[in-house]
């Protein structure tokens, strides 16, 4: 029984920690699955999408704003995956444009998690949960300014203000017909490269991304 | 009798009505100076700020979003009257820099109500409240557009739909301390008056607003 009883306090918990991963797994899993059809999907929506009880999911997540800024993150996470494998060498507006594509295929799919998030969470803890991005953005522009590709007259956070708040807007935009899905990267590109160029230099022709 | 009976049976609505749109007032007041201090300012804290209970509050609007809502739509109308009085004839870009001007002005004191309706009400409907704020730009855009004054190959709403996200996306920045205040139409115009330049064409140089 000594035994017995050992085995159980070192496995136990264990086993409990492993059922606790699966759980926040499944909730996630079922928040981004939901949200993503119904920015005001509810917590016992997504509890029953995840097959679990509601009150293991409060366990988890105090707060229905807590379980959307998780989703939120891992959202951004996967979105950060796809930039990684963007091609952001070479000539920066053509990176730029490519970026500007990439990033445009997840604000579109996701854009409902954005909306619950605009809804729950403070703009600044959005902005945060975007550092990732902020600094692929950054880079880019820091490199197409060395290069004069770029205008250096703005401040380097105004720009990358600009990128982030046109995609989100557009976001909008196309939810609300008043564009084109498919159009939305070319708006978006030809929209940034004229508006980092320097006054009193040509603004580039855009080009489709390849 | 029966004549003091009339007088109340026609004056007792009447006194009713008056009583009821001064507390409409005095309600939408409070909403709009407390929300300005504070966008999560709550129905009490509104109801005491205008003297009234908060039964009479919620006989007026039934939920703390209607009562936002109404907030924003007062601000808008307020935002408008000081509009009306910009002068945006004359040079296209130097009338959009006027334009900038003026509006920043209100976007920046009021922007925790502009964060409040953020949380609170639909995107669209925000967008909705604003529709004579998108016509006065939009008439600007088009005589701007029709002069060569700026770029015919964007849709006109996109164009709107920038100058609004910027708009509101650097009342953020000034909010978090990434811009400081006054910077701010500087950065709008000079981002916007090169986003509306046409590719092949050079960007005009900024002017600080008459």
């Amino acid at each position: 029984m000594a035994r017995e009883s050992d085995r159980v306090d070192t496995e136990a918990p264990r086993a409990r920690r492993a059922d606790a991963r699966r759980n926040v797994e499944a909730i996630l899993d079922a928040a981004v699955a939901c949200l993503s059809r119904d920015p005001d999907a509810s917590v016992v929506d997504i509890a029953a999408a995840a097959s679990v009880g509601r009150v293991t999911l409060y366990g988890h997540f105090k707060t229905r704003a807590e379980l959307i800024d998780a989703a939120l993150v891992r959202t951004i996470q996967h979105a950060d995956q796809i930039l990684e494998t963007t091609d952001t060498t070479g000539d920066p507006t053509e990176a730029l444009t490519r970026l500007v594509a990439s990033s445009w295929q997840i604000v579109d799919q996701f854009r409902n998690i954005l909306v619950a998030a605009q809804r729950e969470l403070p703009a600044e803890r959005i902005r945060g949960v975007h550092d990732r991005v902020v600094r692929r953005i950054q880079s880019l522009l820091e490199r197409g300014q060395r290069g004069g590709a770029f205008r250096t007259d703005l401040p380097k956070r105004w720009m990358v203000t600009t990128v982030i708040s046109l995609m989100h807007a557009a976001a909008e935009d196309a939810a609300a017909g008043r564009v084109k899905v498919d159009q939305v990267p070319g708006l978006i590109t030809a929209t940034l490269l004229a508006a980092f160029t320097a006054p009193g230099a040509k603004v580039p022709a855009a080009r489709p991304s390849a």
